[in-house]
């Protein structure tokens, strides 16, 4: 039976993670010590003191490390009558300014920030330029080399439609259920800066940055025609490329 | 008599100035001990080691502590004969992520950045929106107030052309030539980011943030119409609006 006296409120928030563990403590990593804080955390512990009463929130999924968001959602349940306007202004006060709450709403009770989504879009942006940028040096994955941008647009074809993505998921990971839709593949070339937009059902662990670690020999001429496809249908990490950098990834929008 | 065997090369920069107290250390903050490096010695520094022979930077000007770059310029006399595109690449890869050398070029001998420049132009950037922003937290002010933008148009027509400039001038720097032309104002707003460009021929010192400062008065509505006319006329730096804060400050260009 829901609660009736509580509100289920939805955060949308963007966040610089250059300085944080990530949305939450990884389980692989917590035997590494590690200073920086988690954005949840962060939140949560802001959300106590506004609220006077212990929060826990629910996000459409974790980001790692140095990975960035412009819209990441969260929800939360509340017994607190605080009018919504005046909790954004104090989480945007007590936060520090690497985290920004764009957005909060009253969702339905049963509105869960993970289980209620359809898809997640993930942007990846490389700097191609011969020197890199005082300002997006956080923000890019820079790559001072020619890169063939239509033979990547080729190749990422091969992604699209539901699969499963074994080849591109970290091997440190436990086993889950590998197959995801993607149902969107968008790469652009602006001026300096190259984008790579992947818009799934959902993602393996580390699948966009090893899907683009893979796109970028692909666009540096590494790989044969063909090998994005071989490599999917291997479902053997061995033959993907590395680990994109974390600092390029960020999650652009959470369709629910 | 010019040195035959010097060359005389100029770079084109970009920096993030946040961490930085300025393009060089100011004179009437001698006496402050001051733990971040400048601009200039950093750059100097690394020339050093990759031509192998002191170098002093000529600037377009300083900037101040926090102030950033799109296109500071700075020349230097070597007798190195390191291609370019050399000593470009060396300087990118021992500099810090914080400045970029995004151009190098010979130039003639009797070049100087600061004396031969005709004019510079320098962009303040505003973002006028209800939560701040975790990209752009040391590029701009954050102004959470509605602000006319209208207004700040028409008050800032006064700036234009030669005028002493004395009411803008930092207080606590010695008297110079109070007069500058104004060559073009533009202020612009577009979605959440409201840009004041200004370009003249000379600035006095915080003559940008103290203009920027004042229009963001008049923008709230909290001076009559006329104001910053009567400012500039006054020539007395208690009339005008606070120093408004350096990160919003960028050196966009200098004409030659």
């Amino acid at each position: 039976m829901p609660d009736k006296v509580k509100r289920n409120i939805c955060l949308t928030i963007e966040y610089d993670g250059t300085n944080y563990c990530g949305w939450q403590v990884q389980n692989h990593s917590k035997s590494v010590s590690t200073s920086s804080p988690s954005i949840q955390a962060t939140i949560e512990s802001a959300l106590r003191k506004i609220l006077q009463e212990k929060i826990k929130l629910i996000a459409s999924g974790r980001t790692d490390a140095g990975v960035h968001a412009l819209g990441q959602v969260a929800n939360f349940h509340t017994r607190s009558k605080l009018p919504l306007e005046r909790i954004q202004k104090a989480l945007n006060s007590l936060l520090s300014r690497d985290i920004s709450i764009i957005k909060i709403e009253v969702v339905a009770d049963d509105f869960h920030s993970r289980f209620s989504a359809k898809s997640k879009l993930y942007r990846y942006t490389i700097l191609a330029r011969p020197h890199h940028s005082a300002f997006l040096k956080n923000q890019v994955y820079f790559m001072p080399f020619p890169i063939d941008v239509l033979l990547m647009q080729k190749e990422a074809r091969a992604l699209l439609g539901r699969h499963n993505f074994k080849a591109f998921q970290a091997t440190q990971k436990k086993e889950r259920n590998p197959f995801k839709t993607i149902k969107r593949v968008k790469i652009v070339k602006s001026a300096d800066l190259l984008t790579i937009d992947i818009e799934a059902d959902g993602f393996l662990y580390n699948m966009v940055r090893n899907i683009v670690g893979t796109l970028v020999e692909i666009g540096r001429g590494r790989r044969a025609p063909g090998s994005l496809k071989k490599i999917l249908l291997s479902k053997d990490r061995k033959l993907a490329g590395p680990n994109a950098p974390a600092r390029g990834l960020a999650l652009l929008k959470v369709k629910y």
